[in-house]
């Protein structure tokens, strides 16, 4: 659904950053290009090439982001109709943007698009702690939301690794997940409603401030998730919830995978209020006891670090008692904030720690409760067959991993062979009930794998969902679908 | 988008229950209808008159379903194709149905339609404690959900008051709610999988048995609360929850609306595990004091039931505290379960008891919290305008209210007072930001508001989503949208 719009042209914009030059460059540009310039307000785009190219890519290094012609900077929802009004007259796709921390280049731009940024959108319209909701512009960093419910003595529980610098409009893009979301559910569950301004440029508002149904169709779940391909969003009701009480953090190491999968079953699959289930490989674990030594065990195969919520007096007991069941050769466990905290560093040392080894590939597969050890097992024997590294990590509670391949990017077959590698995982995920993604989304990477994923049915009626609300095809066309 | 039907062809229907007779009406069908008839093999449609009749309405009181020209018996998802792709082919209309006992006139036959029900598709396929699903056929009872997961220690939360003799297939229609789904989540937050049969008579399958996103769009969203406007779901994979902890309840007794309105508010954004908490009013418990006397306080204006799950040391002092707080006169706890279903009987006769004063009609609005106040004080007011009988009662936890108005029914005014006081509450939700359903579903009874509720851009893509699905429009016309 792409226009065309020769690539060749991209070295010309990038010389024509003064007036002349742009004016040259106006005059170059194809007609429909034009016209949608022509379409909006002066000084509503930017085709400084210098701008440009920071907004090209966004975290995934798998895949390079195209080069766009222009940039909005959206500071309201007039201004996201305008642009998509324009794109849908003259066919200009438009390439949604949050805080570009995304990780399967669905944030990634289009040769000739238009790249429409909802950063500058960053205000909190407004917290009602008796509602419990947050009422947010799309701009707005998860941690911004996170503070403002806490000064109500609330709590917004979509927790991304990233949350301290991504924005809540690419936490709705994705469908965005996290560490301590077990319990507070994800960022769909998270949503009460939604203003999104559709390809035709009109604006809908769906939802409202309860959490049970409403009258119609669910509207809100669709757009949640749909990366910026069916709408964009301009302001989002999200339901607050209480703040968390006092936690409690065990860490256990484990000998064997499967005895790591065995106690995640049982852990996540009991009654006590587990508020996020991490696992950590060996490969992992080395790593972040070189960059950091936090005295972690590096023989053990697999380390989970489990946290509860709203501790009762037997509670941390039961967990040790599961965990050991299981198989665990040592269980740690902290009440005291502080060594709490200096057990949760070393989960959060463990991308940094792996980004030091080379290049690291993040895969973001999802797997049934019962299937996680034939998942971990056989992503271990893919990795050696390709002769790549893979650290496993993830949110072991919800089935969700982040198989990390690490690679000298310099070395273009050590690329390729953990490209392979990631290929050969999401298509296993798929074999054992899962999914190519449980938190990351589809974007442009995991497009392949919809055909493998999908049941044709569900997947052509998706199509014709796109094709109905956006039938010129310009919202971000080429991801999610 | 009702196909026409002459109401006349219903007399005659009802007098030919013999072959020659049911002859004779097969030959005197509209050619639509015949058509419609030789599609499906023999013995699969039912047309015989007496069967027939009751398969008319479901529970609504207010509005009479139509006449159907013919039933059939779903035993498979082959059946459920079969039947759609015919009816798309001749334009005959479907109203799917489950066991009847909805509110909202959903499952209301409409004039000449065929009654589609999935009430022999009955079998529990799986219960999987390890991926904590049950995967289950829609004519499955939720009551049969519950003691399949109650087997293997695990519980699944919708929780309609009629969860004893209610649908699967119809919980996932209305996304029904009810009383114990404050922690474990509505109809929706439970359903993980669907296999649905589009009106083309294509079968769909979306979601799977994880716990997080799934790479392209939610349709399993969009599907539950449709209805039976947008496909026919044949098969649910729902997730099961650890089974509930020690519980323990409450008894509340509050002099005036305000003070159970702040206890509400409070308690509900407390950090206690709150897993129902009713209201009922003078009304409903002078009416249940009458049936049967529990010794509740008939002079307040309002007692809240609350139970707790997982209760630790100080959580009832806790809860209690913040009833005294707003206002509570009297606080009676109990942690002996016997002791616990006592106070819980009461809350369940509560509709037996109005039924005996009269004919009901309950309302199902949902407000935001901070609304319930406004909501209960206005409704007794509009009551006492309209000269009618309301009981204030409801899931107060969620904001989700019964409003239940009492009449004579052989008085015509009195009958029209009570459906005229309720249309002016279901408003009145609408102007608090709430909407007119919050369980029960849209039906042909509340479909008169979607304008006014709805914002006009979602409800014409809501209108574009079912002309999209259901292009022949044959699927439960006239309903939900």
């Amino acid at each position: 659904m792409e226009r065309a719009f020769d690539r060749q042209d991209a070295p010309r914009m990038w010389r024509m950053s003064d007036e002349a030059g742009r004016r040259a460059f106006l005059a170059e540009l194809p007609p429909d290009r034009r016209a949608f310039l022509a379409a909006l307000p002066d000084g509503l785009a930017v085709t400084d090439p210098d701008v440009l190219g920071s907004f090209r890519s966004d975290r995934l290094v798998a895949v390079e982001g195209g080069v766009p012609f222009a940039l909005v900077r959206a500071r309201s929802t007039a201004d996201v109709a305008l642009v998509l009004r324009a794109a849908t007259a003259t066919g200009v796709p438009v390439v949604p943007r949050g805080a570009g921390t995304g990780l399967s280049g669905a944030a990634n731009a289009l040769d000739g698009c238009v790249v429409l940024s909802l950063m500058a959108m960053d205000r909190i319209l407004e917290v009602d702690p008796v509602d419990g909701v947050a009422v947010v512009q799309p701009g707005v960093l998860n941690a911004a939301v996170k503070r403002a419910a806490a000064e109500h003595g609330l709590s917004y529980p979509p927790d991304p690794s990233s949350f301290e610098i991504c924005s809540i409009g690419g936490n709705l893009a994705t469908n965005a997940g996290g560490l301590r979301c077990l319990r507070g559910g994800i960022t769909r569950q998270s949503t009460l409603a939604l203003e999104v301004v559709l390809a035709s440029g009109e604006v809908l508002r769906a939802g409202g401030r309860t959490v049970k149904r409403r009258a119609g169709y669910d509207l809100v779940s669709l757009f949640v998730g749909s990366e910026g391909t069916l709408g964009v969003v301009t302001e989002a009701t999200l339901r607050l919830r209480p703040a968390r009480g006092a936690t409690a953090t065990a860490l256990a190491a484990f000998a064997t995978i499967a005895g790591a999968a065995v106690a995640v079953r049982t852990v996540a699959g009991s009654r006590l209020h587990v508020s996020a289930l991490e696992l950590m490989d060996r490969v992992t674990v080395r790593a972040v006891e070189a960059m950091r030594p936090f005295g972690l065990d590096t023989a053990a195969a697999a380390t989970l670090l489990i946290e509860l919520e709203d501790v009762g007096a037997d509670d941390l007991a039961v967990l040790e008692g599961l965990c050991r069941a299981a198989g665990a050769a040592e269980v740690v466990t902290a009440e005291d904030p502080r060594e709490q905290e200096w057990l949760w560093a070393a989960r959060r040392d463990a991308l940094p720690a792996l980004d030091r080894l080379g290049a690291t590939l993040l895969d973001d597969v999802i797997v049934p409760r019962g299937r996680i050890e034939e998942l971990l097992v056989a992503t271990e024997r893919i990795a050696r067959e390709h002769r790549t590294t893979v650290a496993l990590l993830g949110h072991a509670g919800d089935g969700n991993f982040h198989p990390t391949f690490v690679f000298d990017p310099a070395d273009a077959a050590a690329r390729a062979a953990a490209l392979a590698a990631c290929d050969e995982v999401m298509a296993l995920a798929i074999a054992l009930g899962g999914s190519v993604t449980g938190e990351h989304g589809v974007g442009t990477f995991k497009r392949h794998f919809l055909e493998r994923e999908l049941d044709p049915v569900a997947l052509a009626t998706m199509r014709s969902l796109k094709r109905l609300l956006d039938p010129a095809g310009i919202l971000n066309p080429g991801k999610a679908i």
